[in-house]
């Protein structure tokens, strides 16, 4: 059976997609621990990050390097952090989470936050836009 | 002034030395979330994470990854985690946090554990073992 993951790559749920390559997925976290809160997922169900062959998972690595700075630049954070904790969903993900504050570390112990589907999509829109501007419009 | 990671570097402060190569150095964390949490930090002093040149940036992964596998074969843990804040010391690190259980998400919101010096040298010797069976002695 398909994981939650595969079936949002694939359109079968619906995501708000910030970017993807042949290799790559990234859309936010619906159950955000703040503004601006993306998953990073490979295309290949793999549930171990470690398990990832080293070309893919570097590939994961710099992907997810290019979605921190469209963040970043996209939101005006403090700086992006990384989690992978890899015990909810059977398909390895680079969690992305913006910091506002130069003391954000506390973030992790918060608790998560809501945002109406506007902003949602508001969210999507800005980093997804700024991911195209650095990354995609400037490679013509 | 140097960071407190660039004197455990240079072994002006000592610290439970996991593995390193001219590049990148390991070590565990003093103030650890769960028996085994190490800290992978690059030579060079780049304050955050996603302003390191992507190889650089590779690199410092793909060492995380080899300590990350020493780490589980070593003290048999459910996974690895992966997390980087960058809000304590001005010097990107990456910590790796073993869980102990399949549900081992809750490890984030938990406590620090505390450790005698013997057990932090037991646990180190295991890892580094494990990493130099791994990946030093197969190369020879």
């Amino acid at each position: 059976m398909p994981t939650i993951f595969t079936k949002i790559i694939k359109g079968d749920i619906p995501s708000y997609k910030i970017a993807e390559d042949e290799k790559y997925y990234a859309f936010l976290d619906i159950n955000p621990f703040s503004k601006g809160h993306v998953l990073v997922v490979p295309k290949v169900e793999i549930d171990y990050l470690f398990d990832i062959e080293d070309n893919l998972y570097t590939g994961l690595m710099l992907f997810s390097k290019k979605v921190a700075i469209a963040i970043k630049e996209a939101l005006l954070c403090h700086r992006v952090g990384v989690l992978v904790q890899g015990t909810e969903v059977p398909h390895a993900h680079v969690h992305l989470i913006p910091f506002y504050t130069p003391s954000g570390a506390e973030i992790f112990g918060r608790q998560k936050i809501t945002m109406s589907d506007t902003e949602f999509e508001e969210v999507r829109k800005n980093i997804s836009n700024k991911f195209n501007e650095i990354f995609v419009k400037s490679k013509k």
